[in-house]
């Protein structure tokens, strides 16, 4: 028998998710993932630290409960309408598996993923893996939401069981304002989870949705605007009632002992947080102005990266002299994104040593 | 519209996995989960504080290269041969998603599991939540696996598509020859996993036969003999493409980087480990001759728990006058399991402590 043969056809068939490159290469300046360029607090290091010691031989809280506790307080609601995981791409793993029918003997209707494009690129992946159909909808030409009246037009299903909204959205870096969430929210006859992987860059966020319309879901993840992508925490907020059906479906221990100390030692420290915040954002928009005064091209980002689409040349052909200056950016080979360069916000000297490269390339 | 309504009929019917307790009850000796009384080395716990910097706001390696390549020397094969998981409960979730269908709009006895009863009771569980069959098989009477010629009698299908084995078993503790699997492996026309949480406690176990037999994945963690659950470190082991497609329907950074770091620093002081299990052993064996003198009937163990039958009161009895004596160990309410009581092998004085215990109750 062939190895093959005993690998379910959906799976064989699967196109995976790339994520950015991650290379060990020396003074690298890493602009292509949307890491925090500062460390987590002073607070958070002592933290695990101090915790590394003979419980790593016992199980972590299995419903990581002292830090869902402390994330109720921090979004005033309670624990039980909190489900942590082990990072927020497993919360949309389990989204899907909660809420929407894989296609093979489903429900009309039932089976399907609707989000908009451009945004996270899993999200097909996400529809493949489960074995669901995807319904992507265009963004209008400032990435901004669709009218309601012109998105049923567009093809947007106001009945499908799941929609995805990153928001503010990647790989665009523009935002949506809560009124238009809620808007697009109240008409959905299925679940909406706004994916606010990059929310505490923004203007506003739209947690109150979560708490107050039963229908919608709110992501977050710890690992960019906290500092702490290396060790995998990500929650989301709702209803109760999604909240424990999620929770039934999520592996009993799924997340890690020394990121929920950690998680708990970032709520402590929020205000050196909000530094870094502050400094991540005013170097955005510096360096924003001067890709302006370059002719760069980009809608007003409120993330920690912008999405630039640069003059003269091919995107691709600046990424590549990036690459060669030892500047890694990131760039989507889909036909809305091609033209653009997603570039991370690093720190003050990173992006001078990224403009630099740019005045030099143009100057060619 | 009611809450209810969003979530799939698949999860709204689904019996959880009950995890064993983790209180948080001073001086409670936990016997209960399996848990290893010693600490990671000390190796370990310094490269955890070590790599706790700046670098936690990066993410983790997502392939866990670093880790496999060594894995790979521990167990003489390839990288490419290694998928590493957020604990092997994760492995087991992604066994079912790569290799078996969900029954609705499956092709006939695509979609089922098998395994033997008793063994790993989260096994059910898994098939109900990936809406798959279970076909749960009887050992025989000391445990065993049945005799392949009576096998088919009992209900085992050599044609499903996965069948998981439990070796060392759990929660019996009892032991399968390598040569016993192999005649079973080479027999089954679908996918096998041995699932070796508990093989490093064991006289022998059966790594070799991932190597060796196309249709073998062998599934270890970190967790047991590596006293390492806090951190959430599971494997597996077979051949490339199985292993590739496994990859491709894990999430992309599914390893937290602190749990990489101490996976890693465990391989280079594997004799440290080694030590730890000859104590285990031989506290095992001798409170296994204590309990014999007792009159509790058991078969022999070769994990670092023991399954015993506790004399002439029902075993929730004995369960309950543990636990009033601050001594958490397991029982699980089925029928082949209610009259035995799952206990953990932890230090010396921990079991002097319940044997003082079952000796207390016995004079009542």
């Amino acid at each position: 028998m062939k190895v093959a043969s005993y690998i379910r056809p959906l799976v064989a068939n699967l196109d995976v998710y790339v994520p950015g490159e991650q290379p060990k290469v020396k003074d690298l300046i890493k602009l292509n993932t949307n890491e925090n360029p500062y460390p987590p607090s002073p607070g958070v290091i002592s933290a695990i630290r101090k915790a590394t010691d003979s419980r790593l031989r016992l199980y972590p809280n299995p419903t990581c409960e002292p830090l869902r506790n402390r994330l109720a307080k921090y979004h005033r609601c309670h624990p039980e309408q909190i489900l942590v995981g082990n990072g927020s791409d497993e919360i949309l793993a389990l989204v899907l598996k909660a809420f929407v029918e894989p296609s093979a003997g489903s429900v009309v209707n039932k089976d399907v993923i609707q989000y908009f494009t451009p945004s996270y690129s899993l999200y097909p992946v996400l529809a493949s893996i489960h074995g669901c159909r995807a319904n992507p909808v265009a963004l209008g030409k400032s990435f901004e939401i669709p009218a309601l009246s012109q998105l049923k037009r567009r093809g947007w299903s106001f009945s499908a069981p799941l929609s995805l909204i990153t928001t503010p959205n990647a790989p665009s870096g523009t935002a949506y304002t809560t009124s238009t969430l809620e808007q697009l929210c109240r008409k959905q006859k299925g679940i909406v989870l706004l994916d606010e992987a990059y929310g505490d860059f923004a203007q506003e966020n739209a947690m109150e949705l979560a708490l107050k319309i039963p229908n919608v879901l709110v992501a977050r993840t710890f690992s960019k605007a906290f500092s702490l992508c290396f060790q995998r925490i990500g929650y989301c907020v709702g209803d109760v009632q999604l909240i424990q059906a999620l929770d039934k479906i999520r592996d009993s221990y799924n997340v890690n002992g020394l990121g929920q100390i950690a998680a708990e030692a970032t709520l402590d420290d929020i205000n050196y947080y909000h530094k870094t915040w502050k400094r991540i954002i005013d170097t955005r928009e510096g360096f924003t102005s001067a890709l302006r005064a370059l002719k760069f091209e980009m809608a007003p980002s409120q993330t920690n990266f912008i999405f630039a689409k640069p003059p003269d040349k091919p995107a691709k052909q600046w990424l590549q002299t990036l690459k060669d200056n030892k500047i890694l950016v990131r760039w989507f080979p889909y036909p809305e994104t091609k033209d653009y360069l997603r570039i991370t916000i690093g720190t003050e000297a990173q992006m001078k040593s990224c403009l630099k490269v740019f005045k030099a390339f143009l100057n060619q």
